[in-house]
């Protein structure tokens, strides 16, 4: 129960298991978990990640129930093995005792039959005694049907005791987050977080601009008169690009359209999407045909267009982003890694001599890979992408960093950029590719790029 | 003071900053310092993110403290602005008075001086008040020079009080990583962790068998007499391969070179690195004609080769991390993303006749791919990968996740493998990746490939 319905409930989440403690796995339902927590209304206050030691779980529990948290969520240790001990630590701390819910146990043999079926010499004993262990839970517990084997909880205090209000998930992703939905739906849950208010979540992206102009285009919202008082900004630099995160209360929905509004005014051209969307998926959409959802390119949807790709010290990256969402390969045809000058004259029809008087990084050179790479491939839209990534090669004209890019299009369209990418060569490398990904998007999107893009040096 | 030598210290690392908090930064500290505790000897207790507020963060150093740890880390909140206060937050829970180190402004002073020169726009007064902020620090602490413009702390409690010591370092991993080292070096905290033991670690990398499998070899191991209790054991399994990390005192070591000697053996045909190698590191050793300490290929160092790839569902990942070394142009020329079946037939050679006939997804298009790539682009190796990476495309008969490679290398030397790779199209991809690794990896280091890889169906 949260007791002070005029602030917003606060959570706590907990990460268990020893792989994630000692960096062996890498977590990722923490900053899933945060991401809904922010959704649901729902302060989050700590993040602790502790081992498969009981002992160390019921402290961190401790500690949050003593910071005064409404709800905790934890993650992991609901396997059927004796070392998953997560839902028997849950029932001690809330102080309930465990107890076999018979039918739950029946659903999870039924989900467990065809797995015997398929491997007869697994040990059917040892299968029976995992479903009997996962079937246990703390009594008075709401059950979240499994997705994987593992059910969750959501577990309260005891009758008569204080403290949060336990939500009990897997560590697995895949069964983690849709059993997630299955809490939120829970009378426990909503008694926990009695007082929340709903908020809205608003994300702009930019790209090309530095995070300081944002700390400018806030003091200007505020001498406009917008109430930002109301809208919790928080705004976050991620390899080259800007994302500014909004949270308000529906009541505040008229400031956060003139916040909006002014953000769109000052970085018309740089700001590439107001719904959430990456550049990924607007790259994605516009290879498809679709029509974007931002103002730029309203209307401006059309024909499905197929791409093809010449990168050098890219090494693939951005092949490998473009052929990552499902169903890339209806506009994808492939490309070539020019990694080598051969490669790049007898693989894409770059000419020996562009390579000897301009040198392997410059414009002319990714142009010639582009139209190369659409030609050959026989693609609507090509890409060149050539640069020096490091930590050799860089001199004092062509440093390390140094990246052009080219797109050509059907009818001669074409935009050829370079950049001076800071960093070590995986950033170097990583942001090229987010480089080349906005020139294809701003290519097919249209609209009036020359004014649009800032030469870079 | 460690009050109880018997036992090894005990540590927390408390991850500070409301981007971490809430899951737009990625924390790349804990994993990293987990590690190197293992390595002091250290046992890891706890991890604690926490935003920038500084309840909380007191509220997280209280928890740990209550714990009984003996040592904390801090990673962030060091910078010049108001808003980072991790100094004075420690400060106060230490029980000691901020002061300003003069000697330490003027340090600063100088470290800033070129940025200021380069950007004679930026504030000057701004610039200054950030240096002295960064030179107030808790009166007695440690100071661990500045690698960036941010010097990290380490901070005993002040005389007569109990507690964990705390080493303070800065969020940016280039900055904490060479710190670290720095903070070892301090008496503080060499007398923070009195008692701890020296400890080895050790890594064993297997790819190609069951995790099951290993925990059968540890029984197997007891049975022959190894002393394991010295042993600490822990196996995880990662992407398809599994890691064995040993950590033991040096007294251990004979326990460990038997119970080493036994996975050996009985593991001959997957064991693939003892020293820490990665498969990456292995395969680019290899190509650049150096010696593997690995037994299996000791003496085999040889001539340096070239490698050409044509993969198809990978997409460019393939390409991409043999790319990711720095040096890897000396090695990798290139090599074609065959996405579509006209690219396979006219960038690569592969015979339309052989796709029709077999499919796309077949040991005589991975051949193919293979063989046409290193023709095209003159290399030594060359390797062809195709295969479903799903969700759609999959059939009976071929299913989401089958994957052929093949590597061909000098004198017609040649290895095909199909495998099926479980989980969603991201992970089939990074699987097929890897599985190629490790194919390169094989026909490269020699051996005798046939008996040692078992075929996946």
């Amino acid at each position: 129960m949260n007791g002070h319905p005029a602030r917003p409930p606060r959570a706590g989440i907990v990460i268990t298991g020893t792989e994630v403690l000692t960096g062996r796995v890498r977590d990722r339902n923490g900053p899933w978990l945060s991401d809904r927590l922010l959704e649901a209304g729902v302060d989050l206050a700590h993040v602790a990640i502790v081992g498969d030691r009981p002992a160390d779980m019921h402290a961190a529990l401790a500690f949050m129930a003593r910071e005064g948290l409404d709800v905790v969520l934890t993650s992991g240790g609901l396997g059927p093995t004796a070392d998953d001990l997560t839902a028997e630590v849950i029932g001690s701390f809330q102080g309930r005792e465990m107890m076999i819910d018979a039918a739950l146990e029946g659903r999870i043999a039924e989900i467990l039959r065809p797995l015997a079926e398929r491997y007869p010499n697994f040990d059917r004993e040892a299968i029976a005694l995992g479903n009997r262990k996962q079937a246990t839970i703390p009594e008075g517990a709401t059950v979240l049907e499994p997705v994987g084997t593992a059910p969750g909880l959501v577990v309260a205090p005891a009758e008569g005791s204080r403290g949060p209000t336990i939500v009990v998930l897997p560590g697995p992703p895949r069964e983690l987050q849709p059993m997630w939905r299955q809490a939120l739906a829970t009378e426990a849950w909503r008694a926990a977080i009695t007082g929340a208010r709903v908020y809205r979540r608003r994300m702009l992206r930019l790209f090309g601009i530095p995070e300081s102009e944002i700390a400018e285009t806030l003091r200007h919202a505020e001498r406009e008169g917008v109430d930002l008082a109301h809208l919790e900004i928080t705004t976050c630099l991620r390899g080259g690009e800007i994302e500014i995160v909004t949270r308000y209360e529906p009541g505040a929905q008229d400031a956060y359209e003139a916040f909006a509004q002014i953000v769109a005014t000052r970085h018309a051209d740089t700001l590439y999407s107001v719904d959430g969307t990456t550049v990924d998926d607007q790259v994605a959409a516009l290879l498809r045909g679709e029509v974007l959802a931002s103002a730029e390119s309203r209307g401006q949807g059309g024909a499905r267009r197929t791409i093809a790709v010449a990168e050098s010290c890219t090494g693939g990256l951005l092949l490998a982003r473009l052929t990552n969402p499902p169903g890339a390969s209806a506009y994808v045809l492939g490309g070539v890694v020019a990694y080598s000058n051969d490669v790049k004259v007898a693989q894409v029809g770059v000419e020996r001599e562009t390579i000897e008087r301009h040198g392997a990084v410059s414009a002319e050179v990714a142009q010639a890979l582009a139209g190369g790479a659409r030609a050959r491939l026989g693609a609507d839209v090509g890409v060149g992408l050539t640069g020096i990534a490091g930590p050799s090669g860089g001199g004092d004209e062509k440093p390390v960093g140094l990246v052009w890019t080219c797109v050509v299009g059907p009818e001669g369209a074409s935009l050829t950029r370079s950049a001076r990418l800071p960093g070590a060569r995986p950033d170097v490398r990583e942001r090229a590719v987010t480089v080349a990904m906005h020139l294809i998007r701003r290519l097919l999107a249209g609209g009036s790029p020359e004014k649009k893009f800032r030469p870079a040096h």
